[in-house]
């Protein structure tokens, strides 16, 4: 059997009953590790917790060499652990497609994501629009189609969940073209960062405002979540600390959101 | 100390194991009844699961007895369990914010939700708009603003996730004005009831047509998991089984999500 089982939003003990029990038992144990974790901070807590060995799987195998991860996935038991959900990335999805091609049974087990969890700030999931992602600008390279999504969601009313980049396992621009591959240190967008491109954004589009409401939330579920609801001006300037963070654009306000929100506001909540 | 814990989509083994360890310490644990739990088929489980008794909370304990629940909660450690996620509905922010006014500690482990579970049919999640609920009609409450809302991810190109209703201790309407109140029999709308709702609206509105693509899921994350891809005129006449349902109505479809959504259809994608 192969089995996805998701590990909800980073602390070991987020994972499900169901999960743990499927990850003892398993002859093998991956865990994807480049759409958001921050691995060196949880292996060993993993290894300990469930004792077992873990194996990384990195944006190579998962996405090139799944014959790896699934082999002899008919006869023996294999899981590979997500950050999240299972679903909440296409090659997790791909990757259950591939087993069952090969008929591999699979079996998934759900968790919390950040598509769920970013209720935490008091804001109402169902008055959200669609979900954008901001990747992190380059000299040359500033696209800006996520900002359009924000304003079309804005202009019906809906809050916008921004996920922010994450570059892990990055090979530098020198060792492309060599043999042996050279990796940047990992790097997570912050709120403030994303904050800083909207605004650049802001000066040539219409939609958005600087004065607009914003609200920062980092860590999610874990013991130092913090949230922050200010214009995304100020949000420019705002230090949350460790990663990873994301940042909702406020829609409409209703009244118990404002009143959940303010919590974590310095000024009046009128997005 | 209040907690509130997701028990994630229904098995009670899809408690976290954070969440499990809190529900065991607790003075009192409550089990939210009436956002979308099948409880007469979980209860007992639970009990013997967690090796505690539950007290069951009624929408009327839930939304107008937050006093009862919170008492003592500055010095005992009292727990309320909910379905899906803890910030899936407005009447769990609502508690939270009632406990913190009062000084009392609060902590929320989060859980999957249909939200995000709805992408184990295949469709990305970050290609999804609003999220809609359809309620149940009466013969003379017909509303259709949902309708509006599908067809205005579907013109960007985006799926909608359907909530179905649920009606859990609904009161007879000759017993709302009698002392004792007596309660209709529990109703969850099915998909194919949704989809006929939604046909009757293509009768009168533009927007949708009967050839689209919708997705039925129930039972999602159980071992009797049934998804099946067809058109929303088919889908009028799909039995799928007992609750609870939801409905996708598709929008643009990827070639990765008309890959994987191929396994639960029997007609060409083209949604």
């Amino acid at each position: 059997m192969f089995y996805v089982v998701g590990l909800g939003l980073g602390d070991v003990k987020d994972i499900t009953v169901k999960g743990l029990e499927i990850v003892k038992k398993c002859d093998r144990v991956y865990l994807e590790a480049y759409t958001s974790i921050l691995i060196d901070d949880i292996i060993d807590d993993m290894k300990s917790f469930y004792g077992k060995d873990i194996i990384i799987a990195d944006r190579e195998m998962v996405e090139s060499a799944s014959d790896v991860i699934l082999h002899n996935a008919d006869v023996e038991d294999v899981a590979l652990l997500v950050v999240g959900d299972p679903y909440g990335a296409t090659t997790h999805t791909d990757l259950v497609l591939r087993a069952r091609q090969s008929n591999i049974p699979t079996k998934v087990v759900h968790n919390a994501s950040i598509l769920n969890a970013a209720g935490c700030c008091g804001l109402q999931l169902y008055n959200f629009g669609e979900t954008v992602s901001i990747p992190f600008w380059t000299e040359s390279w500033k696209p800006d189609s996520f900002y359009d999504k924000i304003v079309e969601n804005k202009s019906r009313g809906l809050h916008t969940l921004c996920l922010l980049d994450i570059q892990v396992k990055e090979p530098t621009l020198e060792s492309l073209t060599k043999k042996t591959r050279q990796y940047l240190p990992p790097r997570f967008m912050s709120v403030s960062q994303a904050a800083q491109q909207l605004v650049e954004i802001t000066k040539t589009k219409p939609g958005l405002s600087t004065a607009d409401l914003a609200v920062g939330i980092a860590r999610v579920g874990s013991e130092t979540q913090h949230i922050v609801a200010t214009s995304l001006s100020n949000m420019t300037e705002t230090d949350m600390g460790k990663p990873l963070h994301s940042l909702i654009i406020v829609g409409n306000i209703h009244p118990v959101e404002s009143e959940f929100l303010a919590q974590y506001s310095t000024q009046e909540l009128t997005g």
